[in-house]
């Protein structure tokens, strides 16, 4: 276990009925609140309706910015640093999910930034302040509503992007369950996947002496795998919905699972090029990834890998060598994320090898990818390769 | 899972050489500290005369309480009330294990109070503020650290009492398990019971759909259970110290491994009423009670003692009852405990039967104990008698 410093101040609100908190937790953020928030799924669901009359019953003044998109993009954080120094907002609240939130953490970061907030994600400035930030969050994927993390695409230069600031952690989080019985099957499972891969980044590690980390990422991702097909069977299941919500936000909380291990990331970094340019959803990026990475690194430590197999999937391990062991795990993963929908290749998004290159050559624009294995360009082309 | 908030705002500084950074960490909350610590354990790791020096180096000014009791005493808390308000404290540091902490939060909460600090455990009245905290933890057990819980015994009226409040989170608290290196054996096991009670108390609940959180509480008792005789074996082993170090604080930082779920904390309340009287080690006092209370409550919820047994301590349920299964969790604790060196009887105190009635009456002062089984005078009674 390596030294760490751990520091979460978001106050989280859950549960059913969490939602009816909206109006008292932002106006004790003051007088103007900067709604932002995607498509039309908080109207279709009354959420929009609900959040505006607390908001007006606590004299909150509410300015909008609605459309943010699914990989959410710097023109659109660009519109709403905009709206909060024109109309001097005092905080910014997100209803949605993780793209939605990812772009609250840019405006609010941004608004109170000089320079071209797209600063933060090249590394040419780090985040000093950033107004107060406050979530309702519509989807079990992201982590993004208890970590200071944020991720932008800069889609006219074919770039995605992150960056992250102990400023950007929300003051609140309200995490309602029922906001998710709407929630769509396939992004279900691409949160699901997403949930499970901020998991993997985190145990896959080459840290040694962390038997309550592995544990932990264990829990979580043991207990995504018994909560996927019930919330698929019956999108109202409460139980379920409750479950892979928390999981989420307990998987990438300021790394809180994994705290004294070093991380990896190279698959989201492999990921971010693939969506940057074809825009596919993140969590369906990663599942086609995500395996071909481990075939491609589980040898760097296969104990791992054996242990992933027998106590996440229960392979048994029986008359098996280590390496049968690891690639039966790997399979399970496989075949998991496809039972329960998720596509296979990137040919099933239309996507062949005419990028491979660039994307391979962005991915380690600022230096080789991860920490299991080291991965430079031509390792990454051929993960990209084995995903096709 | 029923509804939850959770908002933990303490930061963490983990790891060898974490305690060089006490005089920077306290000096950014003021020029005037009261160091509090226990006896002379502190002098005798330099850790003392480390702390002095960085305060000194800071420009921090430092008074100090020495001598806080293993069971912390109201009398002890008074002084330093007496010191915090004659020279004007910023900050309370406490060096030291759970005592050690619990005084400091009454201290600084009762220094901002204008009435008797023990009305915060009579209920009589609610803290509404403290004085800023700090914490260097010299003993894996409490989880004090990292919540805003403090408990201090009453001795002229053989009391003990907890109290908490959001105000007694520690600001920081520097986790350094190069400091418990030097923790005599049975300090190490009672501390170790310590944590391993605490889940306990959140694990044994009647709230169903909680598979996440279930996890979590195993995970700290199999990693607990599998670092203990290393370090008894090994004082020093860098390992397991930590381990046992972030099982603590893991185990007990404001309910984060239980949210959503009903907790219990009986045997904590009949613990505290042999330990208020007989001043004997709290975790020795858990190891006594834990295994007789599960005996007495399990049938209550025999799937959860059955998920314990077969999850934490790999029983084979082939061929077994759920009550045969269940009870063999329950004597595996058992024998661990007595394999480890902790007592199982109160007569290994020289405890009788003499204060067995006072003590049940006061378990049960403000109500009867517990949620997994609610207990009632006469229960106590029970299971102190089966703890004779």
């Amino acid at each position: 276990m390596n030294p760490f410093q751990f520091h979460n101040p978001t106050r989280i609100v859950f549960g059913e009925g969490a939602a009816d908190r909206i109006g008292e937790l932002t106006s004790s953020f003051g007088g103007k609140a900067l709604l932002v928030y995607g498509g039309g799924s908080i109207k279709s669901i009354g959420l929009y309706e609900r959040a505006v009359k607390q908001l007006k019953d606590a004299g909150v003044a509410i300015y909008e910015l609605a459309g943010i998109e699914p990989n959410p993009r710097l023109t659109t954080v660009k519109k709403g640093i905009h709206l909060c120094r024109e109309h001097s907002i005092d905080i910014v609240l997100a209803i949605g999910g993780g793209s939605v939130i990812d772009a609250s953490k840019a405006i609010a970061a941004g608004a109170l930034y000089d320079g071209d907030v797209w600063d933060f994600f090249t590394r040419k400035a780090a985040i000093q302040q950033a107004l107060p930030l406050g979530t309702v969050l519509t989807l079990a994927a992201t982590g993004s509503e208890m970590n200071g993390n944020t991720v932008i695409s800069n889609w006219e230069e074919k770039l995605k992007r992150a960056s992250g600031s102990s400023h950007l952690y929300p003051k609140f989080s309200i995490l309602d369950p029922t906001l998710t019985y709407s929630v769509p099957g396939n992004h279900t499972v691409y949160g699901s996947i997403d949930i499970m891969s901020h998991v993997f980044e985190q145990y896959f590690s080459q840290t040694t002496d962390t038997p309550l980390q592995e544990r932990f990422c264990e829990s979580i991702l043991q207990t995504v795998i018994e909560n996927v097909e019930p919330a698929l069977a019956n999108p109202a299941d409460a139980a379920a919905r409750a479950n892979l919500m928390w999981c989420g936000t307990m998987a990438l909380n300021g790394g809180q699972i994994s705290l004294g291990m070093v991380n990896d990331w190279a698959s989201h970094g492999i990921e971010h090029e693939v969506s940057a340019i074809y825009d596919i959803p993140h969590g369906a990026g990663l599942a086609v990834i995500f395996p071909n990475w481990m075939r491609y690194v589980y040898q760097e430590r296969i104990d791992r890998f054996v242990q992933y197999a027998v106590r996440v999937w229960g392979v048994d391990p029986a008359g098996k060598s280590d390496d049968e062991i690891a690639l039966a795990g790997i399979q399970a993963t496989r075949d998991f994320f496809t039972r329960i929908g998720a596509e296979s290749r990137l040919a099933d998004f239309g996507i062949g090898e005419e990028q491979l290159d660039r994307m391979a050559e962005e991915a380690v624009r600022y230096g080789d990818l991860g920490s299991f294995k080291r991965l430079g360009k031509d390792d990454i082309r051929e993960i990209l390769r084995m995903s096709l």
